[in-house]
């Protein structure tokens, strides 16, 4: 159907323009223009960018068009504009890591995720507030939904950008619940993929044995499209019919009682859509885990940021210094056996999810807090940070306060497609439509 | 051809006592028997037996053999005895670990990598002493080609057992430089697979993240035989014509003037042979390899000791104690990072080994050293250990005081089957075949 109807570019889908891009109906140039007026517009109020390369976008946007012109595509991304989180490293532009001036830097390289994704054509709109050190002290980054509570962090600006249609898609990165809980927060779907699917090089860590990039879109085929590119593989969401999913109460009994209830409205649409729900028990090492995780994340943080702390102790954040100060307390054995107790938990809930084709969670207890000084709650994100496992967050909601609501998708290890596959039967069945008034 | 001339079993290799039992030519009763007469009549000089199971070796080798009578042949391992060293649970076994009785147990289960041996019809004929723990606290076993020299350790007995001829194959394990440095000691093969591809269940640890499951033969078709079995795969000896061989000029500096001698000669007559020798300098990160893999090796033992610690101190040994409470008084930050210098060395020398068949190396910077006290030194065999990737040793000739040299060579993660096929080349070049007087 052909439409005179002129199109608001700033809503388009990236699978959508990448497809109008590919076939000559949409100009890279109109869409980076169009995004770059929006965020001109909007992100006054939302701070969602620390960074905007205005000139580069629009440079790259004109090469890509007229390559598009002549047919030169060079892959799933050619034309769409994505945001970078500022700690990810991206030739030409400062990458600051929410920090004081002392720890930023002026790379000569893309992070590889960078790099895949400017090789599959996509455009670097510019760098996204993260919080210092993607850890919790705060970005100045505001939740599109109400300017009041968190956007959530670490991938703060990533996940306000995408929600506040400032551009389709963003790159983030998840160590405990960066990546997930702010999608959740701002009512979009984050993803993150087994632990080491997409390499964290270029990225600065915050613990590497749970760091994990991740990305961010409207949809689960925009998020699933980033993330197959930033890993360098293909991702194909394939026809699910009556998808085994699998509900641990003990998960759901973590969150207040607009979140339970508003998973157990979901669950009850994906039962009478033809799921099959199973009510699983997590194994014994899960009472554990956080703790673990939590020695783990110190531990690391710690081993990477000694050698700033000693030179420049005041000029870190209250949050991620006492991190890492308590992480250089610790002795070596603890460190050693949380590793091994997250590890074990890894290997002991691996049979539960390879039994079914998703376990469902709250992504956060509760919607997003009001305020900008806590991030939010990340312990349901957690378990599947120091598994390693798949997890993705799909909005299915708005309560009471107009925040957006969201379930959290987990997969066993190396099982993306599948859970994609998942996560788009039940993005159908939630056909979540709301959108921030910003 | 038939000879009718009776062959001393105590000589045969496993796979020859395996092929003549599965055709009906040997009895597994005559085997354990000649075998247990011969450690009656040696062991008291070598001491590599810290509990022999005549009895159970027996009814075992009874069932065994009416099983073979019938055709009923479990595996590859019908009828072979094995001993298993002193770290592994052997079920009705107690576990000594070279402890003082606090740390004994009396197992339920076998070992994994025991069971997966039994199940293939090997018996076991006893467990093997092992030094303290498997660290450096020596075991009282002697070297068989010179009672006033160490065997090596920490799997002391498991070699001394298999080069005087008390059993065709043993398991041991290797956390440092555990299984080849003994075999090289003791004029044997030993064999250590990728880390992780034999488990450790039931195998009382070191250090996790450097523990290996391997095995000793008095041939490599022999080791391999062990390990396939141990490892749950197949892992055929192919025929090799030019091998590619990488030889590391800075490992053999390492070693004194006669083994240097020694490796060179073995390396020439391979050249005769046919083989492409290549010089390779290994990668940057190996310069801090040492201190690191030591780091690991002392934080993960404390992390296993540290309860015994705080209720038997004076029970332990001063090497395993001295290591442990070192790992004790580790910061975590240390720990990661010298975990993280040693998977950089990992996947730094990985394209070096995929390029090559094999690298060659010295086993020990020199033969076996005299007096039991210490166990000699592990330091051209940690690097392997610490990078996980395969590598097996090989006797190569008697030094001017008849004690074996060996030579190293080392394979890329996973490659298994390559470096057994090349190492099986080398053997029939080397065609070392001393044996030792006991």
């Amino acid at each position: 159907m052909h439409s005179a109807v002129a199109v608001d570019l700033t809503t388009l889908s990236a699978a959508d323009a990448a497809a109008r891009i590919r076939d000559g109906r949409l100009s890279p140039v109109a869409l980076v223009e169009a995004l770059i007026a929006r965020i001109k517009t909007v992100d006054a109020r939302i701070d969602a960018w620390v960074h905007l390369d205005e000139a580069g976008a629009r440079a790259a946007a004109a090469a890509l068009e007229a390559e598009a012109r002549r047919g030169a595509i060079r892959g799933a991304l050619h034309g769409v504009p994505v945001g970078i989180k500022d700690i990810f490293h991206v030739s030409g532009m400062p990458t600051r890591a929410g920090s004081r001036p002392f720890a930023h830097s002026m790379p000569a390289a893309d992070a590889t995720s960078v790099a895949r994704l400017r090789a599959a054509g996509a455009i670097v709109l510019g760098k996204t507030h993260t919080t210092e050190f993607a850890f919790r002290d705060p970005a100045p980054t505001r939740n599109p939904w109400n300017r009041e509570h968190t956007p959530g962090g670490s991938s703060s600006g990533s996940a306000a950008a995408v929600a506040s249609r400032l551009v389709p898609l963003a790159l983030g990165s998840q160590t405990v619940g960066s990546v997930l809980r702010p999608a959740a927060y701002c009512g979009i779907v984050g993803l993150k993929p087994t632990h080491g699917l997409v390499p964290v090089d270029g990225v600065i860590p915050l613990a590497w044995s749970l760091d994990h990039v991740g990305s961010f879109g409207r949809s689960v085929e925009d998020a699933a499209l980033a993330l197959a590119v930033a890993a360098g593989r293909s991702l194909p969401i394939e026809p699910v019919r009556a998808p085994r999913l699998a509900l641990a109460p003990e998960l759901v009994q973590r969150a207040d009682a607009a979140v339970a209830a508003q998973i157990n409205a979901a669950v009850s649409a994906f039962a009478r859509a033809g799921a099959t729900i199973t009510d699983v028990k997590l194994p014994a090492s899960f009472a554990e885990l956080h703790e673990a995780g939590q020695r783990v994340l110190e531990a690391e943080a710690a081993a990477y940021h000694e050698p700033a702390l000693g030179k420049h102790r005041d000029d870190f954040g209250a949050s991620i210094r006492g991190l890492a100060e308590t992480g250089l307390r610790q002795p070596a054995p603890v460190y050693v056996r949380a590793n091994r107790l997250r590890l074990r938990f890894r290997d002991d809930v691996m049979p539960t999810l390879a039994e079914c084709d998703a376990l469902i969670s709250p992504t956060a207890p509760a919607t997003a807090p009001r305020g900008l000084g806590w991030t939010g709650d990340a312990s349901l994100c957690a378990p599947w940070s120091s598994a390693g496992t798949p997890s993705i967050s799909l909005p299915s909601g708005v309560d009471a306060a107009g925040l957006p609501h969201a379930i959290q998708l987990v997969g066993a290890a190396h099982t993306e497609s599948r859970l994609l596959s998942v996560a788009a039967w039940c993005e159908r069945i939630l056909a979540f439509s709301a959108t921030p008034a910003c």
